[in-house]
C-alpha cells in the first residue's frame, strides 16, 4: 500500500523530536513544537462554539432536560434545541443505531440549511451522514472504482486523501494541475487535456474532484470558473465530486461561497443533467469540531439503482456516530437573531473567522517579505501554499540527503525551529517545483514569534545555500 | 457488489408496513412493529447507563467542571473521572483530531482494564481504537485480503459484517460450518477440513474468524476449545480474528468469557508464536451505546512492518470519534466498590444482563414448544438462532414465490403480527436447513405478548402447510 509516505517519515522525525523536549529540553533550539501542518484548530487552542456544546451535551444525557437545575447550567434555547433534535429520534435514543443513512429528522435539518444556503430546493433524502467527510469520500471511491482502469480526475496540488483513498480502491488517479500563476486556478483547457491524455491510455475517467475553497491552496473558485465546470462534467458524463468542507472559512471581500449545486441549478441543470456529490464535515468552517467525526455528503443526480448501491455501502457500517450526526445538524442551522444565544454565538463565531482571515494575511505577507519565496494569498480554507524557489547548492544537499528539496527544508525548520509544515510533495506539485503547507491555524498570539522565528530560520538557509 | 441483498429485500417490506403502520393503522393485525432483528438494544427502550452517560456530557462541555452548580446534576465520581479523561487529552481538546489510534490515555485504561480481565499484560500501544468494530473488521480485510486467492475461514452462520467485508475487499471467504447437534459448536477437525480443500484450490487461507459468544448463534465457547483454535491458529500459520464484542453478554451459570488472547498466553504463547486481534464494541454488553459509534482493537503478534500498515490505514481517516473512544474507555474501566455510583451503576448493569439472560430463557423454552422448531439455548450475545423445520408444503410455497423458505416464513410472520426477524439465508447456514435469527432485546413486558403472537402465528402456518 502506498500512503502518504513522506508525511509519515516526517512523523517520524516529529516524534522523536516531541520525546526529546520531554526529556533533555535544553537540548534542543526551541521550547515548543509549533504545529502548522494539520487542519486541526482545537488542537492549537481554539475554543468550541459554546452553543454546540452545550446541545451535545444535554443530548447525551437527557436526564438534565427535566431537570429544574440545569437552567442554571445551560442557555434556553440550547435546551429547546436538545428537546427538538430528541423529539426527532426514534424514542430519544441518542445511543441507538440510527438509520444507516443518519437521522431522518436531522437529515431533513441539514437539508434546510443547504436550501437557505442556495436557494434552491434540498432533500433529506439526499443527505448521507458520516464520520467526517473521510468515510464519504471512501464511500465514493468504491464506488466509482472498479479497477485501475477506472480514473478520478484530481486536483495536483490536492489534499492526500484523495490519492490514498483512489489507491487503497485500485484506481487511477489522473492528475490536472492547479496554476500558480492565477492564483492556484482551475483551467478547463488543462482538465480537457488531462481527460484526453488519460483515455488515449484506455482509462474510463469516472469523476473530476474539485477541492474548493482549496486544500493545500486556499482558493476560492469564482462562480464564472465554477460554471465551465460544471458544463466540462455535464459535456463529459462526469460525477463531480465537490469537497466543500471549507465553505465557510472565506478570508477576502471580494470572493464568496458557491457551492457546485447551486451553480448548476443556477445554470438550469436538474438531477437528469449531472451527478453530484457534495461533501461537507464538522471539522472545519468556525466549529473545527475534528475529534467529533461529524459530516455528510449530499448526492444528486444518481440512479435509484446507484442510490441503492450508495445506501448498502453505507450500512456496512451500520451508521455515522449520533453525536456527530447532530453536530452537523447543528452547524448547518446555528442559533438565529431573537435566540437567547445568538449574540454570545455571533461574537464566538466572528472572532474565530476574523482572526483566521488576520492570521493568513500575516503569514502571507511575511512569506512574500522573503528572498525565494512567492505565496498565493489564502482567499479562504486553513491553508498557505508558498513556493519555494532554492538554491541550486540547497537541492544539491537535499539530494545528497536522499530527501526531495522541500522535505529537506521541511526538516532543517523543524529541527531548528520547531515549526512544523508539511512538505509540497506530500500533496502533488509541477515537477521541478517545491512548496510546503502551512495552517492559519496557531493562536494569533504565537504568530508574531512565529513569523520572526521563521525568518530567521529562512535567511540563514539561504545564506548558507546561496548560488 | 453482493451485500447482504436478503437482509435488504425484507427491509424493503418492513418499510412499507411502517408507512402502512402510520397511515392506515386499521389495515393491519398489528398494531405495533415489534424489532427482533437487530442488536440495538436502546432503540427497543433499553436505558444508557447513567455514569456514563454523565462522563460524556461533562467531556462535551468542559466549561460545566469549573460550576458548582455542576455537582447538583452530576455525581461526584462523574466529574472527578471526566477531569481525569481530560488530563489524558492534549489542551483538554475533545473537538481535535486525536492520535489516529486514539488517545494515548484512553489506550493505556483500556490496556489496564484487559489486563485486568485477563491476567496477562496489555498494551496501549496495541490498541486501535475505531467507530465501532465494523471498521477495525474492514481495516483487517483491507490488510489481509490483496486478491481473490487471498481466503479468510469465517463460521456459518456468521454475522455478515465478515461475507460483506471479504467481498467489498475482493476476497474468498472459506466457510467453516458451526455445529449445531453440539450446540452450535466449532470444530478443528470441520477448520481443517475446509482450510485444505481450499488449499486445494489455490487460496492462501490468511485468517481464521471466530465470533464468541456467537452472533448469530449465541453459543459462548468452552475455553478448552478455544486452546485448540489457538493451536490450529499457531500450526497453519493463520491470523486469529477474534470478535469478542459480546463478551459482557453471558446468561448461563457454566460458561465464562475467555478471551482469546488469555487462552494463547495461558498456554504460554507470546507475541512470537501468534498474530491475534480482539474486536470489541461500545455497542453490546450491558451498554448497548450502538449510537456512540465506539470500539477498538487490540492487536497482538504483528511484525513492525505490518503495524506500521496498520497504522497507515487507520489514519486515512484521521481519528475515531472522540466521545466514542471515552465510552469506549469508561467500559473497560466502569465505576469501582467505593466510589460513588458504584451501587447505582451495578443495579443498572445486573438488572440489564439478569433481564437480558430471562428473556434469552422465556424465548428459548418458547421456540423449543412449538411443532417443528428446535432452538439451542443462547448462552450468550444477543440472539437465538432457531432452526425450522418446515413442511414440504411451505418449501413448495415459498419456492413458488420465489423466496427462500426461511424469507418467506420471516415475511409472513411479519405480515400477521409486525415480529421482524432475520431469515437464516442472511447469515448462511448448512444447505438445505432453514433458520431465523431473532434478538432478545424487546423490553422484558413485551416478551410474553411477542410468545404468544408468535405461537399463534406459528401453529396457523404449520396447520396451513402440514404435510
Amino acid at each position: 500500500m502506498i500512503l502518504l509516505d513522506s508525511v509519515y517519515d516526517h512523523d517520524f522525525l516529529l516524534q522523536n523530536l516531541q520525546q526529546e523536549l520531554q526529556k533533555n529540553p535544553d537540548s534542543l533550539p526551541f521550547d515548543e513544537i509549533l504545529y502548522c501542518n494539520i487542519g486541526n484548530p482545537q488542537s492549537l487552542g481554539q475554543q468550541p462554539v459554546t452553543y454546540f456544546r452545550e446541545v451535545l451535551s444535554l443530548c447525551d444525557h437527557p436526564g438534565l432536560l427535566d431537570k429544574s437545575e440545569t437552567h442554571a447550567l445551560y442557555s434556553s434555547d440550547a435546551i429547546e434545541r436538545a428537546w427538538q433534535i430528541l423529539e426527532k429520534i426514534a424514542g430519544r435514543a441518542t445511543g441507538a443505531y440510527s438509520h444507516s443513512q443518519g437521522i431522518k429528522g436531522l437529515r431533513d435539518e441539514i437539508a434546510a440549511g443547504i436550501a437557505a444556503r442556495d436557494g434552491f430546493h434540498a432533500s433529506g433524502d439526499n443527505i448521507f451522514l458520516t464520520d467526517g467527510a473521510s468515510p464519504a469520500v471512501h464511500m465514493m471511491m468504491q464506488l466509482l472504482i472498479g479497477s485501475e482502469k477506472d480514473g478520478i480526475l484530481c486536483p495536483i496540488p490536492q489534499y492526500p486523501l484523495y490519492s490514498a483513498s483512489i489507491a487503497l480502491h485500485g484506481g487511477s488517479l489522473v492528475p490536472y494541475f492547479l496554476d500558480e500563476e492565477t492564483g492556484w486556478g482551475l483551467e478547463v483547457d488543462e482538465l480537457k487535456k488531462q481527460l484526453e491524455e488519460a483515455r488515449s491510455k484506455g482509462i474510463t475517467v469516472r469523476a473530476l474532484v474539485v477541492i474548493n475553497p482549496g486544500n493545500p491552496t486556499g482558493q476560492v473558485l469564482a462562480e464564472e470558473n465554477q460554471k465551465k465546470i460544471v458544463e466540462f462534467c455535464k459535456n463529459e458524463g462526469l460525477v463531480l465530486l465537490a469537497d466543500e468542507v471549507y465553505q465557510e472559512n472565506i478570508y477576502v471581500e471580494d470572493k464568496q461561497f458557491h457551492s457546485f449545486k447551486k451553480v448548476a441549478r443556477s445554470l438550469g441543470y436538474t438531477d437528469d443533467d449531472l451527478p453530484l456529490v457534495s461533501f461537507h464535515s464538522v471539522s472545519k468552517g468556525y466549529y473545527g469540531e475534528c475529534g467529533k467525526r461529524g459530516g455528510y455528503m449530499e448526492i444528486t443526480g444518481f440512479s435509484p439503482e446507484v442510490r441503492e448501491q450508495i445506501y448498502k455501502l453505507a450500512s456496512v457500517n451500520l451508521c455515522s456516530n449520533v453525536s456527530g450526526q447532530i453536530l452537523a445538524s447543528l452547524v448547518m442551522n446555528p442559533p438565529k437573531a431573537g435566540d437567547e444565544s445568538f449574540e454570545s454565538f455571533m461574537v464566538e463565531r466572528d472572532g474565530i473567522l476574523s482572526s483566521l482571515a488576520r492570521r493568513a494575511k500575516a503569514l502571507e505577507e511575511a512569506f512574500n517579505s522573503l528572498e525565494g519565496i512567492t505565496c498565493n494569498k489564502a482567499e479562504g480554507a486553513m491553508y498557505l501554499f508558498p513556493r519555494l524557489h532554492l538554491p541550486q547548492k540547497a537541492i544539491g544537499a537535499a539530494h545528497a540527503a536522499g530527501t526531495a528539496p522541500d522535505a529537506y527544508y521541511a526538516k532543517r525548520l523543524l529541527e531548528a525551529t520547531g515549526i512544523v509544515i508539511v512538505p509540497g510533495s506530500g500533496f502533488g506539485q509541477v515537477p521541478g517545483t517545491w512548496h510546503f503547507r502551512c495552517t492559519i491555524l496557531p493562536q494569533e498570539d504565537k504568530i508574531p514569534a512565529i513569523i520572526s522565528s521563521f525568518k530567521e530560520f529562512h535567511e540563514k538557509f539561504m545564506d548558507e545555500f546561496r548560488d
